[in-house]
């Protein structure tokens, strides 16, 4: 788009060719030619005379250098790079209803009105898929499964028999949904030898309306009852959920966390990204877990936990104080020594 | 399933309207109207009065209040739930022998008897599949790749070429087998310039019988030779094994956790989750990894390390207390401080 | 292979029965009857008598002892392993030229010359593959991918919508490209409930020339602009990198490390497994994050970081020093208090 067009879109005033062209989006950093950037945060002032991008938005008021070939002066440039996202975004997806040809869907599988089932995707006995849901190509959905309304998941998605998914999930590609837990008992033979017994894995995943989960995501089944997912909770990529696992409503957790078997983590929890939550405990409504946490025992509502094994904020920042300390200890000690030494001397001196 | 008919089954004794029906089984904490639970460990006798669950499986002796509508007294509430599971369990997948018409399998590959090859499964030259696997939707197998009998593949599974499974192997969605290992050799150009050259990964995985893969796990071939998993060895989802790793026999490897290549684990080793293993070093027979462990040298027989960098468990537990012993040696030189200006003032007022 | 052929073939000495046959290669603690191994590092030198490897390659100038059956001399052990290496690998995978007929390719598509494409896969309206690229089984890509010449897309890839892909780029199998971004917006409505709102992911993925990426990696689409990897630049399995991360040259990121948003990581870095980098910071050129390290602020260039919060190689090195440093005070400590006493009992007697 030329820059006369897109100063004009954004009601904003050019200085610079209003014949070059933008064709991208990008921050000041990852700028390069033909890119539109935009500046508002003074954190990121040094950028400005180092950005390859072709254009700039800024503010009305702003005054100062820049190594981008034009500015173009807005009333707020946050919102107007948000007005350009959208120019400049890839074509919004749109799946047309209808089942590809080549989709395997069993006769008793119950489609919904308007669905969209793409190429080389499995649709097993008994499953029901609800209105406007989008199932990708490559998607494999077990005997019985159950998918809400206007539901989306991405190519690549397993879910395994007798999972449910409420209205409106979303399952990005690679998702795992009802895998078996881990779960073995070790047998010891009277001959010395050992049997390794798989404990049946008899339940079910369920996740609640609005639930999205990130790439390669796996979710493990209960052994018998449901590991839950609650309303409108977000998961990134690469987290391991595992069975018997509920997750309150509101809550998200970021990539590449785990939560073992049982464990409830409650509302409003936010569990950052690498943490490592054990099994059997309870994480409260509102509470925090910061990244790479290893989490022991339940952590209290609205509390944030941090540390391995975690602790409250406040406390892990007296540990990282630890060394500092110690330092400075040993001069002390030092000190005193000396001090003692010199007093045992003058003691002993007049003695 | 009605509560009355619940009861008689158990033989147990019902306390309640045996005209409630319940559809499903869940923990105390998990239960909802329609959920049978059980009440055995004190610990979670709190919840008891909090319990959504329509009926609860009681020992014959408990005496005491609960939210739940009905209660059945049992001799053993915890064998009683469990005998309860299977009932309400998703029917058990039963996949019949025959291969699916959209399958594309080699003509030179050896398909064993009773074999089950789901829809859109590939299966290249020279690839062998023992009786009564299931090969089920969506997996690719490739060249020469063996699979003993009895194995199951769920869906989603790749087995690059050449890789070899025993007998009763288990792999969950989204198991990569055979991925190239990571190895590289940079080279400096003499024009400043660097290169990058691939190191060929010429070597194999070999899965012994009745190991199980948790989904989306991947194991690298060996840069030669075989990166191996032993008997009976059982990884859970999202792990990392490196190139030329070697896991002994009835071993556990946890979600999340990581072995980096030409490592080797012992037999009956349990590596906890998001633990670290660096490459080259053992971890012997028996010893246990904890959980976001790293684990940077051997691990001697029978040891349990833990912490990072890792040491022996009574190690870490004492660099537990550090934190705290600083802020009682604060207090201590303090005091001594105080006296030793003391003395020394007592001193010089005497000389 | 007889050893009397691998012996003339690598122009060795042989010492036992040449009629003894090989059939794959290991080092000498993984190896079994039939393989072939190696020794040159002393380190070793324990395995030699404990090896069961059929047949050692050792330097003409080595005397000893091994359980190994049979011994062949050559002047560079390492050398020949890697030369016999190639022998027992299995066969190059040759992808021939061509469209397997179960491809679904869209006819907008444009597909080079000397292009494999492989059963089951999906290729959408408007993608462009380049000359002599390899697109295995079950891949899917979407509307107007473009992927560079000879790339390489193993089993059960998915590149979604609009992401670009250099030359000679690999994706092991189960890689994610192109995934939405972990971006939402929390708004508390008047009636006290939560809507958690989605922000639209606008941007793609790019993928410079000879970028390999490893088994079940996700690298997430852009909120807008472009999440991008630099030229040659190498990532391991299972790591996960969020939306506008910018990964510069030659860089090398290995297995379950964690980039978050925005971040951006110089030119020839290296991020070891488990690390875990905060968002909207920077690793300068040549800089390292040790293994599970956790990054919080900027890295200076050619720094090592390590430890969590990561800090200076040199400065964690002395914070694991803490724990002995506090145990020698503590005995510092009760040194001192016994000296002050005796002093002051001392100083009290004088008195």
């Amino acid at each position: 788009m030329l820059l006369s067009e897109v100063a004009s879109r954004l009601n904003g005033t050019l200085t610079g060719d209003g014949a070059l062209e933008v064709t991208a989006l990008a921050s000041l950093a990852e700028a390069r030619d033909g890119d539109l950037s935009f500046y508002k945060d003074r954190k990121y002032a040094k950028q400005l005379t180092a950005t390859k991008a072709t254009a700039i938005l800024v503010e009305n008021s702003w005054t100062g250098e820049t190594s981008a070939k034009a500015v173009i002066r807005v009333s707020d440039p946050n919102a107007a790079f948000g007005t350009a996202a959208v120019w400049f975004a890839p074509p919004e997806m749109v799946r047309e209803p209808g089942i590809h040809p080549t989709a395997v869907v069993a006769e008793t599988a119950k489609i919904g009105a308007r669905v969209h089932i793409g190429p080389w995707t499995v649709v097993e006995d008994g499953a029901e898929i609800g209105d406007d849901a989008v199932i990708e190509a490559q998607v494999f959905i077990g005997q019985r499964v159950k998918i809400g309304e206007g539901s989306h998941l991405y190519p690549q998605v397993t879910v395994r028999e007798g999972c449910v998914l409420g209205k409106r999930v979303i399952l990005h590609c690679g998702v795992r949904i009802g895998g078996d837990g881990y779960g073995y008992n070790p047998v010891f033979l009277p001959n010395g030898t050992i049997r390794v017994d798989k404990i049946p894995q008899l339940g079910i995943v369920e996740l609640c309306d609005d639930v999205e989960i990130g790439s390669n995501t796996t979710i493990d089944r209960a052994r018998f009852g449901r590991t839950r997912v609650g309303y409108s909770s977000k998961i990134d990529n690469l987290v391991q959920i595992g069975h018997n696992v509920q997750v309150g409503n509101y809550s998200g957790i970021i990539a590449q966390a785990g939560v073992a078997g049982s464990t409830i983590i409650g509302d409003g929890c936010l569990i950052w990204a690498q943490a490592g939550i054990s099994g059997h405990i309870k994480i409260h409504d509102r509470a925090q877990v910061g990244p790479a946490a290893g989490v022991t025992k339940d952590v209290p509502e609205g509390e944030y936990y941090i540390g391995a094994p975690a602790c409250p904020k406040k406390e892990f920042a007296q540990q990282l104080l630890v060394p500092r300390q110690v330092e400075k200890m040993k001069q002390q000690l030092a000190d005193l020594k000396r001090q003692v030494s010199e007093l045992s001397a003058q003691l002993g001196y007049k003695a």
